[in-house]
C-alpha cells in the first residue's frame, strides 16, 4: 500500500471535518483581481498531504475537544503553510513544487513574494472572525519562530562548529513550530485547557523535529529515486546539518578540512556525494537517526496521558509514519 | 523652512503620542534571536517621516478619539509599512532606502524576504493583543489590498490601454490603502462612529492616491536632483502611468508607437527621457495633476465636518503638503 493511501487510512476519523477544511480553504483561495485569482488557482493544484489541518483536527477529536471552528483553524493552519512554501520556492530558486511550476517559476520572484504576502493576511484575517483570539495569537507568533529561524538557518551557513541546540531550534523553526502550533490549537481553541494543549504542542514539537531531522538525513545520504526529490541542495546551499555537525565534532583536522573543501571550494557540483567520499558520515547518521527516534518515542509518550480513541490512534500512527520514510 | 521642519510643526499637536508610538515601535523591532536582531538594528536607521502613524493619531485628535492604544495602532501601522518596505526594496533591487544600505543589499534577497515576513508576522501578533480586533482585521484586510494591487500592477505592464479606473486601483494600493486604514482606524478605533471612520478613511484614500499620482508624475517628468530619488524608473520596468495612459489614448498611431518602443525595445537607456522626446507629455502632465488636485480638494471637504482644532489643521496641511512637492 502506498504511504498515501495508509496516510488517508489513518485520517478515516476526521474525514467530515477535513472535508470542510477543504471546502473553507478553497474559500480561502479565492480572489476577486484576476491577476491574483490566477495565481491563487495555480496554488490549488500543489494539494499536498495536509497533514498540518489533519494535526489540528486530530489533535481536537483525540482530546475531546471539537468545535465548529476547527475546520477553519485548520484551514487557516494549511494556508499559512501555503505561504511560507510560496516563498521557500522563492528563496530555494525552486522550479517545481509537488511536480506542479513554483509561483517564481510560472510568474516570477516578484509576484511570489507579493503572493506570499497576500496569503499570509488572508489567512490572518480569517483568524480574526473567528469567535476566540487564540488562533490569531498563536499563528503570528508561530509565523515569526518560522522567519527567525530560517533567518538564523541563513546566518549559520557553514558554520561547522554549530552547537546541537541552535540546529534543533532552526530545524525546528522550519517544521515543528507549525506542526505544535496545530497540535496545540486542536487541543485547545477556542481556550482554556492549557495544559493538555501543552503537552500536545509538544507532542507537534517532537514528530515535527524528528521529520526534519530524517529530512536533513536524507538530504544528505538519501538516494533521490528512493527519497523521490532532489537531494544534495542541503551541502550546496552551506547549511551543516546534524549528521555532518556530529561527524565534523569528532573529525581529525585534516578530515574536517577535506569537509570545509567540500562545501565550500567554488564550482564544485555533486557536492553531497564528494562528502560521503571525504568522510565516513556512519556514526552521524545513525546519531541523527536515534536522535528522530528518542524525540518520537518522546512525542508517543505523550499520548499516554489520552483516552483511547481511533484520533489517538491516528495521532500515534503519523508519529511513526514520520520515521518510515526510507531511504 | 525645508518640508521635514514643516512637517515637524505640523506635527504639533500630537507630539506625546508620537513619542509614545515611536517608544512602542521601538519594542516592536526587538528580537531575540541574535542574527535577526543585527537586522531590525538595521532597519531602525530607516526612519523616515512616520506619516502614516501621524495620520492615525491626527484623525484621533481631530475626532475627539483619543485612547491610550492609539499610539501603539500607530506602531503597528507603521511596522506593516516597514515591511511592506523591506519587500519592496526586494522587488525592485533597490540598494539604498534613505541613504541607508537596503536589507536586500546589507544581507541578501532571502533573507530580507524572511524578515518582510517577521515584521508582518509581528504587527499582527501585537495587533491581537489590544483590546478591540479592529486593528487586526483593518490591518490584515488593508495588506491583502496592497498586496493584490501590486501583483496587478506586476501583471499589468506595458499595458498602455489600461483605464483609468485600473490604474487608480493599483496606485491606491500602493499607498492610498494604508493612509486610508491608517486615518480610519484613528478616527474609529476601538469601535463604533462608522461614519466618521469611513469620511475619515476616505481622506486618506483620497491623499494617499493623489500623492501617489504625483509620484508617478515625477517619476516620469522629475528632475533627480529636485526630487531627491531616482526618476525613470516606471517606464523602465514597464509601468504605465496616469500621465501616459492619457497622452496615448489621444495620440494617432504614429506616436503610439513611439511610445511603445521606447517601453519596449531592448537595451534602451534613459527610456524616460527618450520618452519626453517622442511625444507631447504635457497634457497628460496637466490632466494628472488636476487630478490630484481634484482628489486633494474632495479630501480637504470632508474635514469641514470636523469641529476647528490644531489637529484638523495639521490633517489639512498634510493634504497640502502631498501637492507641494516640487519637480
Amino acid at each position: 500500500m502506498s504511504r498515501d493511501a495508509r496516510l488517508q487510512i489513518l485520517l478515516a476519523p476526521i474525514e467530515w471535518p477535513m472535508e470542510r477544511m477543504r471546502e473553507e480553504l478553497g474559500v480561502l483561495l479565492r480572489a476577486e483581481t484576476p491577476s491574483v485569482s490566477d495565481m491563487v488557482d495555480h496554488l490549488g493544484r500543489f494539494r499536498g498531504k495536509q497533514l498540518r489541518a489533519a494535526l489540528v483536527l486530530l489533535a481536537g477529536e483525540a482530546t475531546g475537544n471539537v468545535t465548529d471552528e476547527h475546520p477553519t483553524v485548520a484551514a487557516i493552519v494549511e494556508l499559512i503553510h501555503l505561504a511560507t512554501l510560496v516563498h521557500d520556492d522563492v528563496l530555494d530558486g525552486a522550479e517545481t513544487r509537488r511536480r506542479v511550476a513554483s509561483v517564481n517559476q510560472r510568474w516570477d520572484n516578484q509576484v511570489a513574494v507579493l503572493l506570499g504576502d497576500f496569503l499570509y493576511a488572508r489567512a490572518f484575517q480569517r483568524s480574526t472572525q473567528l469567535s476566540s483570539r487564540l488562533c490569531s495569537s498563536s499563528l503570528s507568533e508561530t509565523t515569526q519562530v518560522i522567519c527567525a529561524g530560517e533567518i538564523d538557518q541563513a546566518a549559520g551557513r557553514w558554520d561547522f562548529e554549530m552547537s546541537q541546540e541552535r540546529y534543533e531550534s532552526i530545524a525546528g523553526a522550519k517544521t515543528a513550530a507549525l506542526y505544535r502550533a496545530a497540535c496545540e490549537l486542536g487541543a485547545r481553541y477556542p481556550g482554556g485547557r492549557e495544559e493538555l494543549g501543552h503537552e500536545l504542542g509538544r507532542f507537534g514539537w517532537e514528530i515535527g523535529l524528528a521529520f526534519q531531522i530524517i529530512d536533513d538525513l536524507l538530504d544528505v545520504v538519501g538516494d533521490e529515486a528512493v527519497v523521490g526529490k532532489t537531494v544534495g541542495n542541503d551541502v550546496a546551499d552551506g547549511k551543516v546539518t546534524l549528521p555532518v555537525l556530529h561527524t565534523y565534532a569528532r573529525a581529525d583536522e585534516p578530515v574536517r578540512a577535506r569537509i570545509r573543501d567540500v562545501y565550500t571550494l567554488p564550482d564544485l557540483d555533486d557536492r553531497a556525494t564528494r562528502l560521503r567520499e571525504v568522510c565516513d558520515l556512519n556514526p552521524g547518521v545513525d546519531y541523527a537517526r536515534a536522535r528522530a527516534d528518542e524525540l518520537t518515542q518522546s512525542a508517543l509518550g505523550r499520548l499516554a496521558l489520552l483516552p483511547e480513541s481511533s484520533a489517538r490512534s491516528a495521532l500515534e500512527s503519523v508519529g511513526n509514519f514520520v520515521l518510515q520514510r526510507r531511504w
